[in-house]
C-alpha cells in the first residue's frame, strides 16, 4: 500500500519532468528549416535529460520492486532525489540556450551528481528498511555503478572549465552504461523466487 | 508488477502532453471574436495532434493488455515511443503558428512517422518478450496498418513540399483509420480466455 | 483492468487541467496588495473553473465506480469529454482577463455546454455497453439534472450579450447544483450490493 | 476503490503542483555564474514550498492509509485543500520573485494557514465517515500539532509586516516540526493490528 502510492507519486512526478523539459524548446518565429537551426542545442540537451530521466525511472522502478517495506525515512529519501531530479528542465535549459559553456555545463553536472547521491541515499534508507539480509539488499550491495557514476560526475565539474568537450562526454558516457538496467537485481531475483 | 508501472508511467507521459499541448493556444489580447481568429489554425493542428494522442493511448492500452511480460527492452523502446510523443507539442505549435506551412508540416510528418516507427519496434520487442506463440504475437500478426501508416506518413514529406494539402490530408485520413481501436487484439483475445 | 486505466488517465488528465489552470495567474510586477488586484477576475474564473472541474472529476468517478464493462466507444466518448474539459484552462484564462466580457462568457459557456453533451454521451455510451437492466442505467435513468444543465448553459449564450450578470449566475448556479455527488447512484449502489 | 482513485487524483495534483514550481524559475540570460544571483529568493522560496507540499503528500499519505471509507463529504474536503495547495506555485512565485517582501510574505502565509484549515476541515470529515471510535480518529485526535501550526501562520501574517525575518523563521519553522512523518498514525496502527 504504502509502496504503491510512493511509485505512483514518483511516476508522477517522473512524467512530468520528463514533459515538461519539452516546454524549453520555445516555437521558434518563422517558418524555414533554418529557424531550427538555433534550437539544436537545446534539442541536444533536451535528448540527454531524457535519457537520464528515463534512466532513473527505470532504475528506481527495479530498485522499489525489489523493496518490500517502506519506512518514513524511505518516502523522505525518495523527495529528497525527487528534488535533485526536479532541476532537471532548469539546468537543462540553461545549458542548452548557452551552447553548453562551462558554467553551465558545471551546474548541469552538480545537479547530475547530487541526484546520484539522493539515489545512493535511498538505497541505504531502503536497505536499513528491509534488513542486510534482504534481497535487495543483496542485490544492491556495494553499488559500485553508482558510486562510480558520482565521482566521474564530481570530476567533470573542474573539467567543464579547463576541457568541456571532457565534461560532456563524461555525462554521456555514464549514460551510456546505465542504459542498460540494473541486471544485478534481476540476476538475484529468480534465485530467491525459486 | 512491472507491466502496471510501465501503463502508470506511460499513461502520466500521454496526460501530460495531451493536456500541455493546449498551453500553445495562447490567451488573445482583446475580448472580441475577431481575436479568436488567428489562432484557429493552432487550434485545428491542436485537435489532429489530441486525436492522435488519443489513438496512441488507445492502442499503447489494447497492445498493452495483450501482454504478460515486460522485458528490460520493452521498457526502453516503450520510452523510445514516449520521446517521440514528447516532441508533439512543439510540432503542434510550430506547424499551426506558421498556417501549415511546408517545412512545419514536413516536420510534423516526420516526427509522426518515428512515432510509428517507435509504435513497431516496441510491438517487435514485445512480442520478443511474449514469444510467437502468445495472443499478442498472432494478435498483433504482420501489423499492415501500422506499416501501411509508417509508409503513408514518409510519402506526405515530400508532399508537404509538392502539394502540400495532399500531405495534410494524410495525416488527417491516418488518424481517420486509427480511430477504430485495434480490433484484431479484441478478436483474438476472447477465443482464447473461452 | 480497462476500466482502472481509462479511470488512470482521465484522472491525470483532470488533474493537469485543474493545476495549469494556475499557470495563467501571472505573477504580478510590484510587491504591493495593490498589484493583485487586476488578477481578482483571472482568479474569480479559476475559481469557478476549479469547482466545475472538481465536480466533472466527482461524477466521472462515480459513473465509473457503477460501471462494469469499457468497450471501445467508451474509450472514445471518455476522450472526447476530455478535450472539451481540456480547453477550460484557455476559455477560463480568456474570460478572467476580459473582465467577463461579453464574447469571451459566451465562449466559456460553450464549451461548459459542450463538455455537458459529451458527458451525457459518455453516459449513453456507458449504458451501452453494460446494458439496459444494468445498476448504472437504472441510477442514471433520464440524467434530468445533465439535461437540463446543457439547456441552460445554451440559455446562457445568447444572455451573455443581453443580461451578462444573468449568464454568470446561470454559471454559479448550475455548479452550485452539482456540487452534490450524484447520490442516484449512491441511491441504488447499496440496494444491489445488499 | 473510492479511496484509491481518491489517493491517485490527489498524488497526481500534489506531483504537478510539486513540478510545474520549477517553471518559476525562469532560465537566465547569460552564462556566468553571476547570473543566477537574482534567481536565488526564487530558489529558496522554491524549496521550502517543495518541502511543504512534500509534507501534505506525506501526511496525506498516511491519513488515508489509516482511513477505510470515503464519503462524498470527504471528496469535496479534498478538493478543498487541493484548491489551496495549488496556488502554491503562484504564492511561492511571487513572494521568491519580491525578495521575501511584507505583503508577498504574508498572503504565501495566508495560503499556508488556508491549507492548515482544509487538512483539518478533511480529518474532521474522514473521522465523520470513520466514526469516533475508528483508528484514524484515536490517531488523529485533538490534533495539537495541525492546530498549533495554523495559529502560528496566523501569528505569522501580521508579523510581515513588524518583523519580516520572524514571520520567515515561523514558515521554516513549522516546516521542520512536520518533517517527521505523523508518527501518532504509526504508533496506533500496529496496536490495531496485533
Amino acid at each position: 500500500m504504502h509502496k504503491a502510492r510512493l511509485e505512483a507519486f514518483s511516476d508522477g512526478v517522473l512524467a512530468i519532468l520528463i514533459t515538461i523539459m519539452v516546454l524549453d524548446l520555445h516555437i521558434p518565429r518563422g517558418e524555414q528549416l533554418s529557424a531550427l537551426l538555433p534550437l539544436l542545442p537545446v534539442f541536444l540537451s533536451y535528448v540527454l535529460s531524457f535519457v537520464y530521466l528515463g534512466i532513473y525511472w527505470n532504475n528506481h522502478h527495479h530498485m522499489l520492486h525489489a523493496a518490500r517495506r517502506v519506512s518514513g525515512g524511505v518516502l523522505w529519501a525518495n523527495l529528497h532525489l525527487l528534488f535533485w531530479l526536479s532541476l532537471f528542465p532548469f539546468v537543462t535549459g540553461w545549458m542548452g540556450e548557452n551552447c553548453f559553456a562551462s558554467v553551465p555545463t558545471a551546474l548541469y553536472g552538480s545537479v547530475l551528481m547530487m541526484a546520484g547521491i539522493a539515489y545512493w541515499i535511498l538505497a541505504r534508507a531502503l536497505i536499513a528498511a528491509e534488513g542486510k539480509q534482504s534481497i535487495l539488499a543483496q542485490a544492491i550491495g556495494a553499488d559500485r555503478k553508482g558510486v562510480i557514476s558520482v565521482v566521474l560526475y564530481a570530476a567533470a565539474l573542474p573539467l567543464a572549465f579547463v576541457h568541456l568537450l571532457l565534461a560532456q562526454a563524461i555525462f554521456v558516457g555514464v549514460a551510456l552504461i546505465w542504459l542498460v538496467p540494473d541486471r544485478r537485481i534481476e540476476r538475484i531475483l529468480p534465485r530467491e523466487t525459486d
